[in-house]
């Protein structure tokens, strides 16, 4: 996959805030998505924002253009993403998770544009007749327009879901514990009944206390590990209890 | 859903940057989660948040609290999220697909933190030691850590995605049991934290004490009433016991 992503183009089209285009670039890099094309971003703001944490490499490689046409010549599928409904747009609206998936597809064959338009106003008309089709991430209608950096974490995260990262691997000995045994279980029952009756919080003698306090125990589903920690704590407890009156 | 979503509270641990509670409370807005929780914020940052885009209804209301055992008393699930990899974090470790899952299944039954930690720190461990496992954002190994605001719009997009398709319902009569809140099983944990120093089986002044044992209380994943009975049984042992030397 990251030769495929190698493949994307994430496009800011009039970026006017240094820090969302710092934001942008440090989701592009926690994803592991790594081509940033900038069209007329208001100048001072790409210069600051060149000191986004952790990509600054990311920012310094980062390509400018004058046009949208330019930034996407190369592209064989040029998406739009606007926080617009249907109705408002000209152009074939899919929801993010539908979209993504025909740009993994495209992903595979050449290069795809994502287009994010600017803080204030979105892509213009003009600037989404570019795009085959546009993309809408599933906000609520009476807030649907997001930060530009939260969108773009957002839609690089639904394009990598999925795929099998080395970190998200559990680690050698992170496995589920395996489950107490019963005898050691059954242990822990009688010791914390023995407790318990020496603190007069159950009669000794009390069949269904015992069967209670055992179904307590077995619901607690305890690892191998906790049954045995649990078994030390309730030793010294009786221990220091002393014996029952 | 929108009822269910209503059952999430997103809690900032030590947030410092305003834009980043802003960013933050605006992806709330975005994804219809209106419950913030704040926990021990740079009171200047916060102040300065309440600017937020879009977002200012949501953090006129966001409650604030001195600690997380407060902020998180009426949860019955509490999940941590981390760059950390699994080798570096005593708690089981779910990727965000996963625990999303996990959290709506959950959260039709109750309320359930979703906890950030701080910019520089994420959650330190006493500050995990209160979640009942972690989640993590597939970002990749060599650049982990995302913008608070960011990884807040991943996760409840997460939560969020795909809304309209699975309609599930809990079947009639398999319901599970709900799980204890946060607020009894902290009362469990210290009540034996307190009976284990009693009988010297901890040192009082164990912070690391405190700490694994509340990670051991939390893995029982008890029901309400199980944490009831557990906690009279703790309480009477603690009576019969005294005071300690």
């Amino acid at each position: 996959m990251a030769g495929v992503l190698d493949h994307l183009r994430v496009v800011l089209v009039a970026a006017r805030n240094p820090l969302n285009i710092g934001a942008a670039a440090r989701a592009m890099s926690n994803f592991g998505v790594m081509r940033l094309r900038v069209v007329n971003p208001y100048e001072v703001a790409f210069q600051e924002a060149r000191s986004a944490v952790g990509a600054a490499g990311l920012l310094a490689k980062a390509e400018q253009f004058e046009t949208v046409a330019e930034a996407i010549a190369d592209c064989r599928l040029v998406v739009g993403t606007t926080a617009a409904g249907p109705r408002d747009l000209q152009h074939r609206l899919l929801r993010l998770e539908e979209g993504a998936r025909a740009i993994k597809r495209q992903l595979k064959t050449g290069p795809v544009a994502l287009l994010f338009g600017s803080e204030r106003y979105g892509l213009s008309n003009d600037e989404m007749s570019h795009c085959h089709w546009a993309m809408r991430i599933p906000t609520r209608e009476e807030h649907g327009s997001m930060n530009l950096g939260q969108a773009v974490a957002v839609c690089l995260y639904e394009l990598i879901r999925g795929r099998k990262t080395a970190a998200a691997k559990a680690a050698p000995g992170q496995k589920e514990k395996a489950a107490a045994k019963s005898a050691d279980v059954e242990r822990l029952t009688q010791l914390l009944f023995e407790v318990l009756s020496t603190s007069e919080y159950i009669q000794p003698q009390a069949v269904a206390g015992e069967e209670k306090l055992r179904r307590l125990v077995r619901r607690l589903k305890l690892n191998a590990n906790d049954a045995v920690v649990l078994t030390g704590m309730m030793r010294q407890i009786a221990w220091k209890m002393g014996p029952g009156q």
